[in-house]
Formats: structure tokens, sequence, C-alpha cells
């Protein structure tokens, strides 16, 4: 018997259109960018599913150099059952789609900006480091992540000096305060702090 | 204007399906289920597209506990102009959409494994944390790819040590020979090493 491929679809949800529409482009400074990325962030906490699951409360956004909205994600974790689904990865594979390359540098020439409400795990560190991302823009910080319970994994201890190395600019703490506020409702309303083998060991 | 966002269907070559049904399940030995990793690296290898690309020399395998196969990955990079898919990634995400889960641990019941045919880069190294994998079996080192111009990226410097620290046990160097003789064959074949923001950088 041949082996049966199951099939990859990603969806966006469908809020996600009407809810970028409310931002006419180009968007001029790095904090209204951001709140983009943070307003995304708390409509998917927001926006619950079927079984009334709230979906992660992480939200990225590419833009380009001029505040040009390029791609947005995020977190699809539990609505995909997908845990490579995080935020900065639904972004940055969005972003490629549409521009129909893997490397978003175009050859070291451009340098696009992922901007993301909390900074990234272990995973999306090393994804940002593949996708040709010039400058990576972060709201909550691991700390604020983690005093609610949430888990960045085994990063690399000089993440931001290996991004650097690797000539990827990287802004910090940039709408902390707003950002940690999406962590924080997220869990006090009962939000679930999902896991790969148990409930407490995932970031989303 | 609505945003229009890009949709993101991710297909598997189509020959995947007939190489994986060479091997009959279940797959008893470690060193076989190895053998089909690396089978499908090198096959990966082989099967150009249509622009006479060949795929990115990387195989991954999900197996359960008995030795079925659950999902394969390639290194769709290139093909699907897509910086995060990564054989490991691939077969993660293929695995847990054939179980239905984003827990491949089932709450911490199940151990299943994913072999790949070389160890894990910095983002398939937070992705395996994730992904609910109880055991990670490696082919070629990190040294086998970086020695014919791979780059693993920035991974945590103690990667075994935190991987087994979450309960994933990792077995290393298994049929590493003839797993970095495709490393070998691709390179010497001519086959790009592809990157973000320049030809020497990236790892697929």
């Amino acid at each position: 018997m041949p082996f049966i491929l199951p099939d990859l679809h990603i969806e966006m949800p469908g809020w996600v259109a009407s809810f970028l529409a409310r931002y006419p482009e180009p968007i001029d400074t790095p904090r209204k960018r951001m709140e983009v990325a943070i307003g995304l962030s708390l409509e998917n906490v927001k926006r619950t599913n079927a079984s009334g699951q709230p979906g992660g409360p992480f939200g990225a956004v590419v833009f380009d150099e001029d505040g040009r909205l390029v791609a947005p994600g995020v977190n699809r974790v539990m609505a995909e059952n997908n845990s490579v689904l995080h935020a900065e990865i639904v972004a940055l594979m969005l972003a490629q789609k549409k521009l129909g390359t893997f490397d978003l540098s175009f050859g070291g020439t451009r340098a696009l900006a992922l901007y993301t409400s909390t900074e990234p795990c272990a995973m999306c560190f090393g994804a940002v480091c593949w996708s040709g991302i010039g400058h990576l823009v972060c709201g909550a910080a691991t700390r604020d992540a983690e005093a609610v319970g949430f888990d960045e994994g085994p990063r690399h201890p000089d993440w931001i000096r290996e991004f650097e190395a690797r000539g990827i600019r990287v802004t910090t703490g940039l709408c902390r305060k707003e950002a940690t506020a999406v962590l924080r409702t997220y869990v006090a309303d009962g939000g679930v702090i999902y896991n790969a083998g148990g409930p407490s060991n995932n970031r989303g």
C-alpha cells in the first residue's frame, strides 16, 4: 500500500485581513508598526475557536523598509495542531510566499524588518537567522513571558550578539508594557500555556 | 483595500510516497530506520525541479515506537521558496497533521522518534523541543555538514544536554558515513549552498 502523505494547507484566520485594513500604509514610525504586531496578538486571544479556545497571545509582522506591510503572523499552534506555527514563523513563511523568495534580504540588498510582540523563542531565533530578515524588533522581553509561565526554550544564551554577528539588527523593548499586558490578559483569562509533554513547557 | 493574505499550501514532491512504499513496515532496527532518512536525502538531491535544481541534501522521518512510519520530510526550502522548510520541520509538521495533535508526546505518554540525516540546525533544534518528540536520532554530525560548507547556525552550544534536560533522548552518528556521503555528493555535483544574504550562510 502506498504511503499516504497528509496535506499541509495553512490558513490565517479570516479576521486578520480586516484587522489589517484598519492600518493605512505606509506605517511611518517603529512604535506604530509594533502596535500592529501587538494588536494582532490581542485580537488572536479575543477570537476563540469553535471550542471556545483562544489563539496564543503572540503576533508578528514583516514590514518593508518604507513601513509597508508585507505579511502578518499570529500563533496558530493550537488552531492548526502544529507546534511550528509561532507568530514569527507564520509571518516569515507568508512574507516569503508573497515575495516569491526564501531570502528576504534579496542577496543582502534589502533589510526587511520583523516586528514581534515577544522576543523570539529558541526555534524562531533560528528561523530569523535563515529568513533574510535584516532587523528584528521585539516588544515584551523573555522575562515578561516567563513571568506569566511561558517558556522560550533553550535559545542561544548570547542570542542578540549572534544575530548581530550575522548582520541582523535587534531592537528590544519597544512598547514592552503594552505587549506584556496582552500576555497577562491571556493568562488571567485562563488561556492555556500549552506544551509538548505537559501543560507548562511551551511558548507559542 | 483589504490586505490580501497569501495562501500556504505545502506539498511534498510526488516521488516521496512511492519511495516510502519500498520499505515494508514496521522497520525493525534503528539502522534501517536511519536508512530511510538518508535515502530521502539522497533522492531529494537526485530529483531536480523544472529548472534543473536539486533539493537540499537533507531527509528526516518520524517513526512511532514500533518502527511504523508516521511522516517523512525532505528539504523544501528552494522548492517552496520557504526558508523554514528544513527536512525536520516538514516531518514534524506532517506528523502532527497526520496524528491531529501539536504534541507528539500525547501529554508525555508516548516517545516518537525523529530520525534526521544530519544533526539539527539552530531552528530545528528549537522545533524539536516544542514538538513532543521523545527521541532524536542523527546521522551526519554538524562538523560533517560544516566541512562541505553548510552552516548549522547559532545553535545552543550545549544542545544535546538541553534536549536531555527536556526529556528528549539523543543518539548521534548513526550511519554517519552514509549520511555524510550524501552531503559530499550534493556539493561535488554543484548543488547550491543557498543562503539568506549570500551564497554561503545556510544549511537547509
